[in-house]
């Protein structure tokens, strides 16, 4: 009996986060606070979404906990509205408050590993990496996707070194789990990222300081298109 | 057998949060980043400790999630050697990470209301506020103990009124939970302290900016307790 059970179990498990690790891919937009120099997220999150964006990145390092919570709520329900994934970089305590779909950690945030333990079996968790070495260990630890960067120099977090393209693609042929791209990409360098082994591309400054982030994502999407079409 | 079962799990509920809320009583050690001006957060608590403290809490609000993390799991060590509750303020994903004793949250942080559900339920829970009112609010929301203040100026928290003693006595009067005073306790005032109603003191400057702070807690402790055999 406790065989079929715990078969039965693995599947539950793997049908429900696989649903949301297929939504790794194309493009994945970083609300940064940083980086949106006094521009509001709610806002912005709005603006972006109608462009077709299907993944939501929330990170914040710095807002009090009550009014990040309060933000991550009203995120959520834009991204619910628009069929987006919603994922929390860094607070566990705030994926897990607000039921969100994943949370992304860092090489300094809590390990993989814990959060693998404490959070719903459906939740996604990703991991940032920039060597072969950390990618495997990440998935080693319950990872279900990876972010690997910064690809090139950004203004974004300016204290994260430049691995390259080159590092993407060690990491893309030593681990397969959906690999993302960040840092410095835009629609001029899109391509080249796809051609290098990333699933998806995450875009921070490219996308939320244009005039129309809406209409930035829309053309970035399609210019992603044409890289799979190609591939 | 619903009803049984129900009104079980309600002891068994009230039984193993209890023998932690019968700890809040006499002093309340505070390990603040800010506080330490450099000092070894690890080494002021194992000097603390000796001193007769059965009950720390970790506040830190900057330190990257996985260092403080380690260092957390490291103090609750020590703390349980030393026969100690551990609280970690703020952060709920640090106290499930490593399994605290509690979570101290202010009016800022994630509602206490939401900690409640999330943390397993022999988990402290304590709050921050300033008025009978919020005390109320916090009490209803599941808190488990109060912390009022700052009672006197403070230079560990500057951004933090004085409420004074007044206000220590009107909570005190208005909410029937354990209540830590806070805020420019030291041994010369803890006395007074009690006498306007408070249960336990939380010290921070007082305890570890000292050149023992074992020897500090020992003769607070000796205070509070002439403190007790008086009322």
């Amino acid at each position: 009996m406790m065989g079929v059970l715990s078969e039965r179990l693995k599947n539950l498990r793997r049908l429900t986060r696989a649903s949301l690790v297929s939504g790794i891919y194309g493009l994945y937009a970083v609300i940064d606070s940083d980086c949106l120099k006094g521009r509001n997220r709610l806002e912005t999150t709005s603006q972006v979404l109608p462009g077709g964006v299907k993944l939501v990145q929330l990170r914040d390092k710095f807002t009090p906990k009550k009014r990040l919570y309060e933000l991550a709520i009203a995120v959520k329900k834009l991204c619910v509205e628009n069929e987006a994934i919603f994922i929390i970089n860094d607070h566990m305590d705030i994926a897990l408050a607000i039921d969100a779909d994943g949370l992304h950690l860092g090489q300094d945030d809590i390990p993989v590993k814990i959060a693998r333990r404490l959070l719903p079996v459906d939740k996604l968790i990703g991991c940032s990496v920039t060597t072969a070495p950390e990618a495997k260990q990440a998935k080693d630890d319950g990872a279900d996707y990876l972010a690997c960067g910064a690809i090139y120099p950004t203004g974004t977090k300016t204290d994260c070194p430049v691995v390259g393209l080159d590092a993407l693609g060690e990491i893309k042929r030593a681990v397969s789990l959906p690999l993302v791209a960040i840092g410095g990409i835009n629609i001029e360098n899109v391509a080249e990222v796809f051609a290098a082994g990333a699933d998806s591309a995450a875009v921070v400054s490219a996308l939320v300081l244009t005039r129309s982030p809406a209409l930035a994502a829309k053309e970035m999407l399609q210019r992603i298109e044409v890289c799979h079409e190609q591939t």
